[in-house]
């Protein structure tokens, strides 16, 4: 195998595929980036068994062939080779041979036969559909936030893709809350699967400037998304998704519209007094008939209270953890947002006053 | 007390007293700051017991007294206020109280009393000298790269200040490297003292754009430096410093004159092979007429050499800790720089070409 291409190419995909070559004690060829050329086209693929990603790399010229060596070397190795300089790899047996002007290298590296064979969509059978980069990262960032770390119930460590009236919508919770973001307007297929969040993230970090479109492919048990040059595939989530939209409440009669930088600022300002506190708790209280208090619950740090000047028409509180009520707050687009809530038990719902495409509802703490 | 500010300038001094607040679980006041007002000079003070930070705080209005708050929930409180707000603080027994506009806050704080006492420098018998913020900042981070962070030899984790032929010199060492600035040229005093790091870090992260001028004032055991409104007070490290210029060669007969980066760059490059092995080991060796090679020594990863044009009139080698000599060639501060090293045994010397006021030198490793 050989491969000759300018420093900044091969940077850039190596960055792309090393973060998620983490190895693991007993499969350390995890560690490894796959090299290929087939035909004269180049692949550098990683996988750490849940996920892989793959990165086709445009060469100046190449000889067939294949070997797997340390991702995250060669990526440092080849990030600190001067921009501009054109670098031949070269790879013989296990060894692969880096040189470039004055320097040259030697990286050991394993045969390809131990590298773990990717799994590949069957596409007769898979949903596929495109879709602006922009909304795709913008929604998928604002429902992630509500994903759950407890691998012990693994649906929800994931973002759920669904489609129900022909709406695609995608929604995280970690049982505390929820968030859930109205993706495609007029979609015809029925998609009903949890995609791991952490494979998201990867997702997430391929995106560059200047990319629009990505196309994502489901089938039974694989998802695939396509960006440019990388390509991501990812296993899905085995198990069922709780039925969420059951937890939007039918009704709520406290309603505020209130300046989303106004309100998060007096959030800030409370949590700081309420972190060390069970909970974190924050309170929330409307009064009429323009009063909007925010209070952390005094403890052993002092008291703290924010008022908010907006109509208020129904008087009432709710207690909610500020972590929460600050990731929601990150979560809104808009500078103006409404807030509804009916009493301690019921969950608070935010949304943006304009879009209604995307909601995000937080479990009450009892007071 | 009672004292009207501005946000910023309250924001401000509070980040820059904060740091040091850390608090011992025997001494939870040091998690405090003192505010105190003295027929209306307002004067912020935090300390950890081996140094002291008082910054001076121009109010709007103000009435004497003095209490102690937690000085990083302050802080953060204060940062999060919006920008242009006047703040009013009043202190009450233990509690202060903050308010502006829409917010109100109680902090519980603790009586002054049980705040440590402050050392003062005995200004008769000291020895004050003043010079430029740059030249100390420079000088100072150029040296204490080579400090220690061995407490069972408290001398080395310190700045070694001291006179020798009217030329006040700092220093450190670890015992395995050394570095020495020349900071003044013709002194009168005898100054012979070692400064704590870690209080020099403070003073380097008290210095703002727009200061000029640093007054540092040393008696037996106490040194102050000046910078604006900012005082640092630090215990001085009682011990006696190692005769360090015996370290440095009296001749080596091997020299060589390089670009610092592209030097530096070869050296990241053997250190990314070197890391895992024991010590960090690369090789540097000079062979006629004009080439220094730079490479790590051979190990599971794989092997590196790079190599440097430069004129060579002797050859040599000499193995050397890759991390000790980055630190080393981050801090020379000249493009172009000179190497000075006879065989194996002896140190490496580095300077910069043209100025001669700095010198680092590093042991080698047993090849």
């Amino acid at each position: 195998m050989e491969i000759e291409v300018t420093q900044e190419k091969l940077a850039k995909a190596l960055n792309s595929v090393s973060r998620i070559a983490v190895g693991k004690v007993t499969l350390p060829v995890l560690n490894n980036v796959l090299i290929r050329v087939d035909n004269g086209k180049v692949s550098l693929i990683t996988t750490n068994l849940d996920m892989a990603t793959q990165v086709s790399l445009p060469v100046v010229s190449s000889k067939d062939g294949v070997i797997t060596v340390p991702a995250k070397l060669l990526a440092e190795f080849i990030s600190n080779l001067p921009r501009g300089e054109k670098i031949k790899l070269t790879a013989k047996d296990t060894k692969i041979t880096i040189t470039t002007g004055k320097y040259s290298s030697v990286i050991n590296g394993s045969l390809a036969d131990d590298f773990p064979a990717l799994p590949e969509i069957d596409e007769k059978n898979a949903v596929t559909f495109k879709m602006g980069v922009d909304e795709f990262k913008d929604g998928v960032s604002q429902v992630m936030v509500a994903s759950s770390n407890d691998l012990s119930r693994p649906a929800l460590t994931g973002v759920y893709f669904n489609t129900h009236d022909k709406i695609l919508a995608i929604a995280s919770t970690d049982g505390y809350r929820l968030a859930e973001k109205k993706l495609i307007k007029n979609i015809q297929s029925e998609i009903n699967v949890i995609v791991p969040a952490n494979s998201l993230r990867e997702v997430l970090a391929a995106i560059n400037d200047g990319m629009e479109e990505i196309e994502i492919s489901f089938n039974e048990n694989l998802v695939r998304f396509r960006l440019g040059d990388v390509e991501v595939i990812s296993n899905l989530i085995d198990a069922s998704y709780p039925d969420y939209r059951r937890l939007f409440p039918k009704e709520s009669n406290i309603k505020v519209n209130v300046n989303k930088d106004e309100f998060l600022r007096v959030v800030k300002l409370a949590a700081l007094f309420a972190r060390r506190s069970a909970g974190g708790a924050i309170v929330c209280e409307t009064k009429k008939p323009n009063t909007l208090s925010v209070k952390a619950v005094a403890n052993e740090l002092g008291e703290n209270e924010s008022v908010i000047e907006t109509e208020v028409a129904e008087e009432g509180k709710i207690t909610l953890n500020s972590r929460f009520l600050i990731d929601a707050l990150n979560s809104l687009s808009e500078d103006k947002i409404e807030l509804k809530f009916s009493n301690q038990v019921s969950p608070l719902v935010l949304s943006n006053q304009k879009g209604e495409d995307y909601t995000h509802i937080i479990m009450p703490l009892s007071s």
